[in-house]
């Protein structure tokens, strides 16, 4: 069964441009401050400013605002703050800032996740990039590229093979032990390897430029968004089992099936 | 005696602006095929398409040419094509694309370095990042970032202490034998770390982003252009010894005297 079953084109439209009005909302929070942490030029110390707590909340607290006018029955789960029950099959997943890391250092690929799930399906995926202005929005069967200036379907660049994969990881000091060998292997037989883009990295993944992810300890806030946007450009997502048991928070996404299996094929004796 | 000894600032302000316009020529070859690189979608096999490498020669003879008419007596060395030699003080020192891995897996901090050296010394650098529409540009005593929008001088964040410091580099398995277990000290010491970002680590530093960049393996055109931002800033740059003899290519950007030393603590014996 599809996760957009018995819901009209219509609908679906509404909860995109909805879905479009909470990734201002975030954008609003989240940019200025991303400006101004990095024009404050006192970082140190625990007491001090903290640009991305700051902006992590705040963002939160705005797009809760937004869903629980729209949508008071829409269920709510977010990173900062405690979850809301939906009441019905519809709930949000939202994590403000993932690569708070990124963020904190003044690098520009952070980035502001939104999932709208049905049923416990992520049915509708958003990565937006607020410094880049690039948000991507995946839907069962598309998923497109907005920026101020164009709309631009996506599509994987179908890379099949290891050799010329280009791999990207948030941080491969992450994998340990059976994992750390694993990926190692993994990032020794790829064409090449990038770090530290968080949910970034699916973004590109989608749009072709990137051919391989894999990483470990997601959490559902870090993982919901972006597995329709993924799919929606014809790549793969699953487990590091060849499944699609997300509950490890280990996850390989691919630009073709033939990708996944050569990745799982590695990973798979050390999920 | 400084670099500019003789130098009248109108002489500088010429030599700043026509930089400017090395800006220009660069981005008007790289900005496009990096667009062009992220739509392309059949990137496999080396007889395709390699918006990279056709890029970085471009705006090389782009720059070589602009220096040849303006220029003719200043020498020329650049990533790409033979060495010019000078006849007399200054010589241009150029990369067009620093990041190249950046570049072609369509992520976004990928620069162009440019240097202006008298004598042999940087006197003048810019880190231009064309993608994220931001120049940084170094000269003694200061250095800018402009933007379309701003122009703002740049200080390091003066952070002092390891336990503190946003540590980046471009890619941690470079660091091999001593120098491996080295950096790996210096990263478990350190606050965060960062990677793959090349020449706009530097950048990030003088905007006092990042606070610590360790390399090695670095070229002359990789790290010219970096050495007057990050002291414009009020930032410190040597060597792995605590020197400034860049042959081995070992370099160390710190954000204050402190934290340079104490990054050569660690790292002198991996040299």
């Amino acid at each position: 069964m599809s996760a957009t079953d018995s819901l009209d084109e219509t609908a679906i439209d509404d909860l995109a441009l909805f879905a479009r009005e909470l990734v201002r909302a975030a954008r609003d929070e989240t940019l200025l401050r991303f400006a101004e942490g990095c024009r404050v030029e006192d970082k140190g110390g625990s007491a001090g400013f903290d640009p991305v707590t700051e902006a992590d909340r705040a963002a939160e607290i705005a797009m809760r605002q937004l869903i629980g006018d729209r949508f008071p029955e829409h269920g709510v789960s977010g990173e900062e703050l405690a979850e809301k029950r939906a009441d019905g099959q519809f709930a949000w997943s939202l994590d403000p800032i993932d690569g708070t890391r990124s963020y904190m250092c003044g690098l520009p690929t952070w980035v502001t996740l939104i999932a709208l799930l049905r049923d416990g399906v992520p049915m509708m995926g958003l990565i937006d990039a607020p410094r880049l202005g690039e948000l991507y929005i995946g839907m069962p069967g598309q998923t497109f590229l907005e920026t101020e200036r164009s709309v631009l379907q996506l599509h994987t660049s179908g890379c099949s093979d290891l050799v010329d994969a280009r791999l990207s990881t948030t941080d491969p000091y992450l994998f340990t032990g059976a994992a750390g060998d694993a990926f190692e292997r993994l990032r020794s037989a790829a064409r090449t390897a990038r770090f530290g883009h968080d949910g970034y990295a699916y973004a590109r993944l989608a749009a072709g430029t990137l051919d391989l992810v894999v990483e470990c300890g997601l959490k559902p806030h870090d993982y919901h968004a972006l597995i329709p946007v993924v799919r929606g450009a014809g790549g793969v997502v699953g487990d590091w089992l060849g499944e699609t048991n997300f509950s490890a928070g280990n996850l390989i996404a691919a630009a073709s099936p033939q990708l996944y299996e050569a990745a799982v094929a590695i990973m798979r004796d050390a999920s």
